[in-house]
């Protein structure tokens, strides 16, 4: 297909909309990110707007209400099908077809099955010309976890690791702090804070007594338009299958909210101050929590994307599973040895050509070291 | 200091004649990579060369040749001081004098004893004008080998580690091929071919049976000016302290140099053929091979650099004993899991603080793996 001007120029504007979209990635969830730009027939951006945090208006309505009558006659691009459905906020497509635009660019449909192309055909029914698919892959991108969601009913997993050049992550007296230097457990806080859920298990909450929250300066991340927004804490998420939790453990004492995934109620955790966690037995077949099941359980609670940062057992399970969407290995240039731990224990292999297999997506430094990021081929 | 026209275009012949040295860094060993470009007083190269093997012309004479009279009155680039002295060569210092050469910039002094600042002094002497230090930092990088050998006596130890994500070497079963891909396995045999020595141990050879010598597409490496020379195939240097070697491995069956480190000589490995392998017994007081022995005798034998290819006890002894200088790693995309085998043996870590460290020098994706450089920090 010969690209033309205006598919060039349509870029240029809808990437820009994505831009502003990933303004909101630490704030909108369980909404998608959503970025919106108006151009009028000079070429002038005359309205801006991104989705900023769910139950406040969408990236259309903020861009409109920049752009004030100028939309009438305009161009919108926007990075996700506006909506027909009345949610939190009034349809977006009805508002501007009030509004006047002349041409809707939208980088993806919608797969929330509530609009899934309703949006679209609203616009279209009222004269309006709709383009479709500008940019639909950094769209995609952008959303992973809510398409996820949407399409599977699961969230996007990603699975966090630090290690030694050896590939361990403890001695084998336990000791793990710190593996990678500050800049790499910067970046960690920057990505939690992204992620709608922490998951981890009873043994590490056991052997580090983490917070497992985010401790980032909000105003090097925060964009000022939500800057006066508390960060936002993820959902915590314990497997703990033999009820090993206590109430005194530090996860338990901020007052986020934590989800413990066992397999019967664990008593003792009802006495846990300032709010006991919920608890969630969820069994498998074979007796072990199941983390298919708890990884639905977290989808069917508006859960898009969930951090793992586990030991050898709980991120061997997952990748087991095949449960593991992306790994990000944080890896110290450093050597702890034959009797350090393990950084994944899965079932012995004997075939070469069987190994859990990946492929990186990218290699980066982050100050003293380095950061792999790898999916999974399953 | 201000930057002045000249140093800015001297270091820019500088950098042509350091590309020109390093066509010859499969060849030259034992002697250093050296290039040189001469330059006449209009600006225009007249004549350049570089070192390509042993016994044959130094770098400024294949220049001079090339640029016949035109060195007198000319300004001559050579990335390391003109030789002094009657070694297989005349001195090329006496040659660039009696060729009427202006000026000379050096990159480097040669730290060779038979040099070591008399090939700059007998040019001064005869009232050349000589600048030493430019781009010397590159020109030590690309003679590294032969530096850390004049220097201290022992080779350069570059030790080549290929392991899964999670550090693993081989399966618990032994099978160990292959880790990485094509593109990796590539890069180790370029990287073999501008080793001096291969070291590796009798544990590695016995598992695997390797060849251990350079499987190239010759044409693909050596430039032109050498094609014609037989691929280079470095010593092979293996450490058996059990003398658990035997003639019928395919180490002993090319023909090319063996040598075998042992504690006391391997009677069987007299009937090895072709050739059978050097013996050379180097017993440290607490009754091992001695490493540090061990590469102090290369370096007498004029081996710059050796590369080690070998398990986990080897590794980790070359680093427990600080005999590393630089580690690479090919990291495969894979897990082997708990069970398998780690790529350093060491002695059991209790500190975080106190874990053997390295600084990363480059990160680079290589086909499907990823190549990490490190260098120890002792």
């Amino acid at each position: 297909m010969p690209v033309t001007a205006t598919a060039v120029i349509d870029q240029a504007y809808m990437q820009r909309a994505l831009k502003l979209a990933s303004l909101g990635k630490y704030t909108t969830t369980p909404n998608p990110n959503v970025g919106c730009v108006i151009v009028d027939d000079n070429s002038q951006i005359v309205g801006e707007g991104f989705h900023q945090l769910a139950g406040t208006p969408h990236a259309e309505v903020h861009a409109m209400r920049q752009a004030g009558d100028k939309t009438r006659g305009a161009t919108v691009y926007v990075t996700l099908e506006p909506c027909s459905h009345h949610g939190r906020t009034g349809p977006c497509a009805d508002a501007l077809i009030e509004a006047g635009a002349k041409r809707v660019v939208v980088a993806m449909q919608d797969p929330n099955p509530r609009v899934a192309g309703n949006g679209i055909q609203r616009l279209r029914d009222a004269g309006i010309a709709v383009d479709v698919g500008c940019c639909e892959a950094d769209a995609r991108a952008l959303n992973r976890g809510f398409l996820r969601r949407m399409e599977t009913g699961r969230p996007f997993v990603t699975l966090k690791l630090a290690a030694t050049l050896d590939g361990r992550t403890a001695l084998a007296n336990g000791a793990s702090q710190w593996i990678t230097g500050a800049d790499a457990r910067r970046d960690v806080h920057r990505l939690r804070a992204t992620s709608c859920a922490i998951l981890t298990g009873a043994d590490t909450v056991l052997v580090d007594d983490p917070q497992l929250n985010v401790r980032i300066d909000k105003s090097a991340v925060y964009p000022h338009q939500v800057s006066e927004l508390e960060v936002r804490q993820p959902i915590r998420v314990i497997v703990d299958g033999k009820n090993r939790l206590r109430p005194e453990l530090q996860i338990f004492q901020s007052g986020n909210p934590v989800i413990v995934a066992n397999l019967t109620a664990n008593p003792v955790l009802v006495e846990s101050t300032p709010v006991a966690p919920q608890q969630w037995q969820v069994v498998s077949a074979s007796g072990y929590v199941d983390l298919a099941e708890l990884l639905s359980r977290l989808g069917e609670h508006e859960i898009n994307s969930v951090w793992v940062e586990a030991g050898a057992t709980l991120a061997g399970a997952l990748l087991n599973q095949k449960l593991v969407d992306e790994v990000i290995l944080y890896q110290a240039p450093k050597v702890m040895g034959q009797y350090a731990q393990a950084l994944f224990n899965i079932a012995e292999q004997t075939d070469m050509n069987e190994l859990p297999q990946f492929s990186y997506v990218s290699v980066e430094r982050v100050g003293e070291d380095v950061k792999l990021v790898l999916v999974p081929k399953y």
